[in-house]
Formats: structure tokens, C-alpha cells, sequence
């Protein structure tokens, strides 16, 4: 039986598992809900649970699985393996997540950041095989990061590095939850692009998009993409500012660490070129002269699979480094 | 005799040379004018001449030394030893310069950037012993940059990581050179200020640094920031400016690398705490409110003699790698 390393994508809503061979092939997959009242021990019984039922239904034994990688969201102590909190469950306090699911299912286990957990699977099995530097860029109801730097995921000091959701973008620009101002988070995520789209509503703006907010009384970044493909002249203003400062971002990130690719992620990803081409546009006329732009902006090649599969890889890295 | 390498800081002006200690203690030191006219042959000549100089009034025979390292202004191809060109001496278009070094002194010659192995020199030997991470960023009449990432120089895919001179800080803003527009190097350079001052000036602002200007003719950073303390107002915007914009720099920096210290070198840090005060409040200021400030924000420990040590430190690096 050929061995295997275990993914776990801890999320606020579900816990995805997948089954990843040394040659990098994704075996099966599983998904369990998230407990809804959150809690420490339950979330651990319910990985508990989850991974065992995938090694069964695998056929495998305690013996055929190296190690196994959670990916959680922060903030956490990596080194440790404990969550020190995590903003979508409750109860999620000084977790020591790697220490108990080990003892649970009897494999070494692994705690890395959810986006760079999908940034190292991107590295590793999609869009982002044969880089030697990538940063991933999750656009969903945040903007979250993760960044590989000759192979390794970057951590930084203190287990803060990889935050590009607030790199600030424009100084003295809107005010961020993080306490500062102008933050990418604040122009290019699906919530506030939506939460920009309905205050120029408020404020009169008419149209598609105006007309979907009157009806429904929310909206979201979907139909912000309706109706701007639609040609509403408010979902194009906002979706377009949103690919602007993705694309200052992205210059950024050139000058800083200068990657082979930069990958976009998360919801707003599944936009695919509506996305995709804005954005490059943006980069190339932002971008220096001195050389033309050689980073490459791409989509995810894993799309909502790249956590798992990603956690996985973490766990079989660690265990060659042992 | 303890073994040595050798390191060449290569500058417009002058050639800076130096001999280091495994322990990393800095032997002999000697400088060279910089050949006016410029040639790759006759760089590398003076290269050789001043190698040779050094290595015999420190009575080491060539078998003492193990290396050399150079570091130059870029554009590069590190691993290939080869300058693609150099913007303040000419002649120097695609100049073997490691090759033929060592053809010349009989010793394996390193090539590095120059804010790269000034960055390195600091990691090693100055503020920034003890740190895992770092970025040092060069303060003169551009802004350079160097980054250590986990003990390593930062070259990024392209050899064009560490160009944070060039990161965008005010989208919009001010033409670079470059061809962006609101580049750091704009806003806080030395010569950039000094060019801001003097358009205020001509727009009608009035005082100290405007006397000077009339009186003199020219400006540069050392009038600003001596009116500054003498309680000029457009010296105090000016320099205000330029640190403010070196804070949202450092804020940045966080968001990806999250390193333990930020160093301010170069001929602006010469201002010691007339720089590194206001920019440590600004970036207090800027810094999100989730975390304390946990970078460190400081100053150059090695100033001017950083490019030598750094050279002579990435020599040793490679030699080890060997």
C-alpha cells in the first residue's frame, strides 16, 4: 500500500479532508460540517472522526499514513501547533490542536495557516508547479495571503508574515477593521466591494445593480459580476476599483519579493477572466518599464480543493525534514 | 593565519575593499577611486590592484584567502557572476566581472547587489545579529533595499526582489523614473526631497531653507534637515513627508515579511534620531491595532562600511555552500 499524508481544511462552515500519495495524487476526499457551536474537543472529535472514516473507506491502516496537516485559519503558533483563536468558531482558544489530534489518530500532525497551506498546494500540485516563488492571493469575504519563497512557505518573525489583505494601498483610504486605513482588504474583497456598491446606491446612484439591491434588499459580489457583465456603469466602477488596487498589490509584491507568479484565489477567483484580465491589465500599465512584467498573474488551478491538498503536502514536507 | 575573505564594495565614486575573519572580525580596510572614465577592464584592474594592495600589507599569500565578494549596483545576473549594466559607471555593459576577477587575484569571486550584501553585512555582523528576518533599506539619492529571509538574501525569481524604492505608496502619485508613478524612492529620497523643496519654493513658500536656496543655489537633504532643526516649517513638511511615506514602506513590509527589523542606512540615516523618530511614530501610528508593533524599526549599526563586510560575509556564505 503505497503511503499516504492526510489534509485537513479547517473552515468556519465545513472540515475538508483529502488523502495525498508522495507523488502527489489526491486520493479521496471528505466533508464533514463544521460543529456549529464550535469548541475545541468537538472540532478535534470531528477531525478525529472524519479522518478515520477516510483511511477506512481507503482501505488504509494507522501504518500507511505518514503524518497529516491541518490548515486553519490564524491566529496561531505554528512551531506549537496551537490555534490561539480563530474568528469564524467560538471556543477555539489556546487550542492545543496538533498535540491532541495526534493523540486522537495516532499520526504525527502539523498546524499551518489556511492560505498558506493552499499557497504550498498551489506550489506543490497546481497552478504554481515549477515556481520557485509564489504568492497566493485568497479573494473571498476577506482578502487572506500565503507566499512561498524558494519552496518554503514564508512565516515570517512572528507568524505574521503573508497578511497582503492589509498591506495598505492607499494611505489615509478607508478604515479597516485591523485599526488601519486604506487597506487592499477594504477595495478588493467581496464584502466590501458589495458594501462600496451599496452605499453609492445609498447615496443615488440608479441602474442593474441598484435595481437588484431594491428587489432583494442584500447584495453580494455576485451580482455585482451580473450585471456589470450585463454593462452597469456601478458594478463596472466598483469591480474595476477592486482589480485596481489588486494590481497595485501585485506591483507591490513584485517589488518586494519579485515571484515567478502571483495566483488568484477564494471566491471572487471563480470569476475566472472577468477577474483574471482587469487585474493583468491594471498590472501591466502600473508595472515599471525598466523590464517588462515578468511575474505572471494566474488563477488557481486547485479552486476549493487547493487547502487540502495543500495541508497534506505541509504534512509530507515536515515529515521529510524529521 | 586565519583565513580571510575579501570584499569589494564597488560604488560610483570609489571602491571600498576589506578583509573578514570567519568570526566575522573586519581586518584591513582600504578605498580606491573608482576609475573616472569607467570600462569594465579598467574596474576590474583597479579591483585586482587593490585587492592584491590589501592582502599583502595584511602579509596573507593568496592561499589565506578564500573568497571575495563584490557587491555592485544592479542590474545583475548574480549566479552568473555577469553586470548587465551600471547606471553611475559607464562602459560597464555586460561585464564578466566574476570571471574575470578571479582570472586576476586567483581566488573564487562572489557577485551580489550592493543594498543585497549591505543588508547581509548588517544580518551577520550588525543591527541585525540575532535576527532570522530583515530588510535594510538604503536612504541616499535613491532608495535601495536588500532582504534576508530566514538567513538568506532575498533574490526573487528575476534577481529583482529588494527593489523597494519602487513600491507604489501613493497610487497616482508623483512620476518615477521608473514609469509608475507614487514610488517610495519619490518621497523619501534624498534627492527627491530635496527637489519638493525647492518646487515649494518657487511656488512661493518662504524661510530658512528658502534663504539658503537663494543664497546657495542648490539644495540638498543636509539643508532640510539642518533648517528643520532650526525651526523651518517646509523643512519640517518636506521631512515629515519623507518619513511618513517610509512608514507606510515599513507597514508593508510587515504585511509580507513580517521581519524582526527594519534598518534605515544609507547617507539619510546619518540623521540617526532626526530620522528614526518620526518614522518609528508613523509607523506606530500606521501599524494595525491587532498586534503591537512586534518589527523593529532601527538604525544601520556598520553605516558606511556595511557594503564591505556584507560582501565579504556572502563570500564566506558560498564558500561554506561549496
Amino acid at each position: 500500500m503505497a503511503k499516504r499524508c492526510l489534509g485537513i481544511d479547517l473552515g468556519g462552515t465545513f472540515i475538508k479532508f483529502g488523502l495525498l500519495t508522495e507523488d502527489r495524487t489526491l486520493g479521496g476526499t471528505l466533508q464533514l460540517p463544521t460543529p456549529p457551536g464550535g469548541g475545541g474537543d468537538r472540532v478535534i472529535a470531528q477531525m478525529a472522526d472524519g479522518a478515520k472514516r477516510l483511511m477506512e473507506s481507503a482501505g488504509l491502516k494507522r501504518r500507511d499514513v505518514v503524518a497529516a496537516g491541518v490548515g486553519a485559519p490564524g491566529p496561531a503558533d505554528f512551531a506549537a501547533g496551537v490555534i490561539l483563536a480563530m474568528p469564524n468558531i467560538s471556543g477555539m482558544e489556546n487550542v492545543p490542536l496538533a498535540r491532541s489530534l495526534c493523540e486522537a489518530i495516532g499520526v504525527p500532525v502539523v498546524l499551518e495557516n489556511d492560505a498558506n497551506a493552499a499557497a504550498y498546494g498551489e506550489y506543490c500540485c497546481g497552478a504554481g508547479v515549477g515556481c520557485r516563488n509564489l504568492v497566493l492571493l485568497t479573494l473571498g469575504t476577506g482578502v487572506g495571503s500565503g507566499i512561498i519563497v524558494e519552496g518554503e512557505v514564508l512565516h515570517g518573525s512572528h507568524d505574521a508574515g503573508g497578511e497582503i489583505g492589509h498591506m495598505i494601498v492607499q494611505p489615509g483610504g478607508e478604515p479597516c477593521g485591523c485599526g488601519q486605513q486604506g487597506c487592499l482588504e477594504r477595495y478588493s474583497s467581496a464584502v466590501h466591494m458589495a458594501g462600496r456598491a451599496r452605499r453609492m446606491i445609498e447615496e443615488g446612484k440608479t441602474g442593474a445593480l441598484a435595481d437588484v439591491l431594491r428587489r432583494h434588499g442584500v447584495l453580494d459580489a455576485t451580482d455585482i459580476l451580473a450585471t456589470r457583465k450585463a454593462g452597469d456603469a456601478l458594478a463596472a466602477e466598483v469591480w474595476d476599483q477592486g482589480a485596481y488596487y489588486l494590481a497595485v498589490a501585485c506591483v507591490n509584491i513584485c517589488r518586494v519579493l519579485d515571484p515567478d507568479k502571483i495566483i488568484l484565489a477564494g471566491g471572487l477567483a471563480g470569476a475566472g477572466d472577468e477577474l483574471l484580465a482587469p487585474v493583468a491589465a491594471h498590472f501591466r500599465r502600473l508595472h515599471w518599464s525598466l523590464t517588462p512584467p515578468r511575474t505572471q498573474i494566474a488563477l488557481s488551478a486547485l479552486g476549493g480543493e487547493a487547502g487540502v491538498i495543500g495541508a497534506a503536502a505541509v504534512a509530507w514536507r515536515a515529515s521529510r525534514q524529521k
